[in-house]
């Protein structure tokens, strides 16, 4: 079964090739904007009062779909639904980023790892109720963040998050 | 622009309609599982490390979309970006849910919120270092919240949860 999605807005940020783009939002500092265009603005009501949203987009610049690849944090192949990389069977990306402000169509937002251009499909409040967990399993990720030596060892080296002070908010 | 998506397995739960199924997993102990197309299950390799999954679908019973709705939660009507409503300009939905068992291309999982025979169109694993954010606000969410007395009382009788002692695991 297809189906099919109209883009309602682009996202805007200072990442202009997909190699340097963080992989997440909490590793990065990196202001950006999302512009959704003006048919939708009216759907933009209330969300000031939100702090996180996720942000569902389509990664355009993606690979071919593969069922295996190697991630960016590890050196082994691994499933691709046991990662968040982009070459997947749907190439749709998920980030929470944090708002910073809502006027009119223009949104501004923080924590971006996102490429310049993404086309934006849906926008949803990040809700403490609904989304919080803290009692979880990571898989491999716990295993190549334990193997390491501090947090910032396993990101590789042009995906390091900039060294402030600032580096994580939540 | 349009994007299109193949859905690459089903959903299956105990909720046969839109109207008494569970407004989210936190708030359900419902089980359910995941068919993913066999074309597909190489991808899963890996996912069992993990606890918790975020579930990208589409809202094959969601109605015309809208740009503003009455939530479940409300009984003002809120932009649709600032609600997790279905009736959405693109009609995903995205729910966390527990990850139980991963059997050849067939996944158990919990805490579901999603009716019987949703198309699923991607698997993401939750991640403690890119998903968990502590600090946040919750707009009005958070008013209804503060205004009802407790967290059962804001949610319409008929999306109680079950009153068992295991109503939240997270």
């Amino acid at each position: 079964m297809e189906v099919c999605y109209r883009t309602i807005g682009v996202i805007r940020s200072e990442f202009r090739d997909k190699h340097s783009t963080p992989i997440q939002g909490g590793f990065s500092n990196a202001e950006g904007s999302i512009e959704i265009f003006p048919e939708y603005a009216d759907g933009l009501k209330d969300l000031g009062g939100f702090s996180h949203l996720f942000l569902i987009y389509h990664f355009h610049e993606a690979g071919s779909p593969r069922l295996r690849v190697q991630p960016f944090l590890d050196r082994q192949e691994r499933g691709i639904f046991a990662t968040r990389h982009h070459d997947r069977p749907n190439q749709i990306g998920l980030s929470i980023v944090e708002l910073v402000s809502v006027d009119k169509n223009c949104l501004r937002i923080r924590d971006v790892d996102i490429l310049d251009g993404t086309p934006l499909l849906d926008i949803k409040p990040y809700v403490r109720q609904f989304d919080l967990r803290e009692q979880v399993r990571c898989g491999w990720i716990d295993k190549v963040v334990s193997d390491a030596d501090g947090a910032k060892e396993y990101i590789p080296d042009t995906l390091q998050p900039p060294p402030t002070e600032n580096k994580k908010r939540n």
